[in-house]
């Protein structure tokens, strides 16, 4: 796997860790890296992850032409007007690929900008993240042992795909497919809905008139439980606007949930009560097992 | 300070670190572990964390006459009638602490088994834990820098306080005294409610028959978010009833924070959102820079 030159549009935790990690392996020429300010460019400058650097405000697009691959890490928000720039600019070998959190809007937009270059565009997510943002916080492992979910469309040529499935390989990833509508409703459970779960706790409780007393007494529980409220307002925004019926969804069964929960303690039933606490410890203590321990293989 | 005979009943995570600590200090003599399991005893014993053991079907009341300090670190529900079996067997000079994590409830209980030993009798919560549970999670660096707040009683003598505090200050901790109706309900809002939500939500998934799916996409956001899910359901239904009114009123005001951000979701309203996280993440941002800077003194 080479890539003569990698342009990478958006270099925040993901784009720079990307870079990082072909760099690492030895996978990359030169690094181009879009962004909309100077100070996160120069940040990836000054930290070797990209070689040269181009404002959103300067004339980038005259870069792509002779680009092997874009990585589109941008919020996704920004995809449509990002796209629109970068389908009339790409070379005819160039793939473009992106790594937003929801696949079906991503999806949405590649077709009504890609037109004959389609075939060309590999939708995929790296489930990877920190609560940390910009070119600063990106480091070369960021991707090892994660998964990269692809969803690629009908239309897209099989040598894109596995250009794309190379790239993250390179990068440590597990790479995999999933149909887009399936990838944003199951993300909507184990990820949308965490974040916007934790950050109404975090917001509800810092906009009272005594939360310092609060977060005083707040421990590691809370540290574990909140540590994706720290993240990317704007980035996040996005992912919930993007995804909004299966999080509606996975807001409204949850809601059922706690109302369920609400009304065992109400109820003072601490049989049901400790039903529903084994349920999910039982389940978390099983998938804490499963991601962790080593896989033996069955020599039977 | 010196401790030359304690008893823990209770040898799990909190009780069984608390002797460790002594002990790493050289500050107790003999520990006498008192429990209900002879498995998690014998742990406990060939870990070098107690040195005697008693289950709670054998006569172990008869150890207290001559115990400087009785620890009740078993889940608060047990503690009325842990309590009426240590009160008569104590001796003079004994102080009786617990480690529970709800104040109210066990102050009630004191008060109704105590008596004449009530100013012996001091009301505390190590703010300290993980998800693990049994003699066997033990370890002696657990209340390192951690808070461990008193609630005594108008009653509670001085000396019985002094003592308490020392022990929690020989094992690492930082000492502070809450007003236990405050105390309920701050831990109601940064403990209890957060294990709840972690509780449902993991209970939820585990009941979809898709379940495996959700789980096996479920990346370092959904471990953080969740971990304390994977804690003792026994535990969390006794704090959940024994706090019952202060979590019903927090899983209210939860419930409508919740709404409300599922109403900004609904309507596509993109600058309430990120006004919303935003909230979230700068106070989430703010509070794990003032938990792990050294604190600097200001010399002016």
């Amino acid at each position: 796997m080479r890539i003569d030159k990698l342009a990478v549009v958006g270099v925040g935790l993901i784009g720079g860790s990307c870079a990082l990690a072909l760099k690492r392996a030895g996978a990359v020429g030169t690094v181009v890296g879009i962004g909309r300010t100077a100070a996160n460019l120069n940040d990836a400058l000054r930290l070797g992850i990209i070689d040269r650097a181009l404002r959103l405000d300067q004339a980038w697009a005259g870069e792509l032409h002779d680009t092997d691959v874009v990585l589109v890490a941008a919020p996704v928000a920004q995809f449509p007007a990002l796209f629109a720039a970068i389908v009339p600019a790409v070379g005819a070998q160039t793939v473009v690929t992106d790594a937003g959190s929801t696949k079906q809007d991503v999806i949405r937009a590649a077709r009504a900008t890609f037109g004959a270059a389609l075939p060309r565009f590999v939708p995929a997510h790296p489930v990877a993240g920190t609560e940390h943002t910009g070119s600063a916080a990106a480091f070369a492992s960021l991707f090892d042992g994660r998964n990269v979910v692809l969803a690629p469309l009908p239309e897209t040529s099989r040598a894109a795909t596995e250009r794309v499935v190379s790239l993250w390989q390179t990068c440590g990833a597990t790479v995999l497919t999933m149909d887009a509508a399936r990838h944003d409703a199951v993300f909507a459970a184990v990820s949308h809905l965490p974040h916007v779960l934790a950050f109404a706790l975090v917001a509800e409780l810092a906009a009272r008139p005594d939360a310092a007393e609060y977060f005083d007494h707040a421990a590691s529980g809370f540290r574990d439980f909140t540590r994706i409220a720290a993240g990317s307002p704007e980035m996040w925004r996005d992912i919930a606007l993007a995804n909004r019926d299966a999080l509606l969804g996975e807001i409204d069964r949850y809601g059922e949930a706690l109302e369920h929960a609400r009304g065992l303690v109400a109820a003072g039933d601490g049989e049901g009560l400790v039903a529903l606490f084994r349920r999910a410890s039982s389940a978390r203590r099983a998938w804490e097992l499963r991601r962790t321990l080593p896989i033996v293989e069955d020599k039977g």
